[in-house]
């Protein structure tokens, strides 16, 4: 399949890498910083250009991995190209395609990238949605050439995904964060915590979260969380997360 | 090293297997409730006890891993030994073995153990602490034979170090278990989320939390902010959640 596509941040790049890998073939990157385009262009081989007149009109798949309130304004430029357009937006209708172009899809996948760190691909939850069932399958066949785990899920459950991957992902990052605030505010250093943090996401891999929870506050120890409360006086915004997340642990004894 | 045991919970479980490895010889596990003494003591060839005076005075190194609040009145019972006796609690002081028996330390494993799990002890950071030198280097030398991380600390760095915990495990782990309530009510399952848990901790293994945080907050992207707080409208406890983390991670772009 030859492949255009618009963007240049983790998303792209991952995709990107991964198409190219499978023995896809992206003939295009777009970005409107030209330097970001031939950044990525040139890993994998691609034309790089910045500017939305220049792209091919002639590719068989359009993958649009870009911030979520410019897809729009792109997918404009791609009015009249008979392939199939996709975002890879995990809160993004696919109407915002469908009302514009012929042939819409989304293309989702479920995970947390920074450009520096590999990921490998396959064990990345690829969740497709697309216009019409001849779209669903070119897309289907795509995902299961790069993941293993492949689901096909309509908008609104796509959305409740990408809301309980803030819960899953980013809130639990920046609690790391916290951690490493008060380590750092007392000399201790982050590498501590660490197989902490590790064994914690291990555990929930083969047990649910709700089965394995540890912690002052669902021993119900008041001793401790008073203790803790104190200890973050100085910190109010810690302190008021403190009491908000035992809170929220101790409503699951009832 | 003759050790007695006192207590039967995850904690002193995982560290009785690991000690037993180490070649250590553990004479007796008590625990109030007989059932629990002998579980533990059949998996270690120890005798079980559930009588405070049936402790034999003898041992070089006594482990009292229980609940905290009954740390005081277990430690009476071992006013008169000749050995060392130590906690293994983050959040207890020094003090209430000091100023009751002749010895005394803490042996603090800072890791989330449930007894269903196997965690390899070697990477597991010991934190200990003694009454004198003496102490300290019985407990130093124990502790190198089971971890590779050993780390003397003092009390109050113990006691930071233990509330770092709670906002790198126990909050974390929270987050899982409300991610899987969104998913439940949405009719999918916690498995599609398993791998963007394990890859945002791993992520952290060589990267400062700080310097990897994604999501719509720290984009602040206030449009997908506020549709997942209008999906949350049947969640208040949720709402609150999403809302206090948000504006936490918002407060770290000024």
């Amino acid at each position: 399949m030859k492949i255009v596509l618009l963007g240049s941040g983790n998303v792209a790049t991952h995709l990107a890498k991964a198409l190219k890998a499978a023995g896809e073939d992206i003939v295009q990157i777009y970005s409107p910083n030209l330097d970001n385009a031939k950044l990525l262009a040139g890993l994998i081989a691609a034309e790089a250009v910045n500017d939305l007149n220049d792209i091919k009109q002639n590719a068989d798949l359009y993958i649009i991995s870009i911030k979520d309130d410019a897809i729009e304004t792109v997918a404009q430029a791609l009015k009249d190209v008979a392939g199939l357009v996709v975002h890879t937006s995990g809160t993004t209708d696919i109407n915002i395609l469908s009302s514009q172009v012929k042939r819409a899809g989304v293309f989702y996948p479920l995970q947390t990238f920074s450009k520096s760190k590999t990921v490998s691909f396959e064990n990345i939850p690829l969740c497709i949605e697309a216009s019409d069932e001849a779209q669903l399958t070119i897309l289907r066949k795509l995902a299961n050439k790069i993941s293993h785990q492949v689901y096909e899920l309509d908008g609104e459950k796509r959305k409740v995904l990408h809301l309980a991957a803030v819960f899953a992902c980013n809130f639990p990052n920046h609690l790391y964060a916290l951690a490493n605030k008060i380590l750092n505010q007392n000399g201790l250093d982050f590498e501590i915590i660490r197989p902490l943090i590790a064994e914690t996401a291990d555990k929930v891999m083969s047990n649910l979260p709700e089965n394995v929870q540890t912690g002052p506050a669902v021993r119900a120890d008041e001793s401790t969380l008073n203790k803790h409360l104190s200890m973050l006086t100085d910190m109010p915004e810690l302190q008021n997360i403190y009491q908000t997340l035992s809170n929220s642990i101790k409503l699951t004894l009832k």
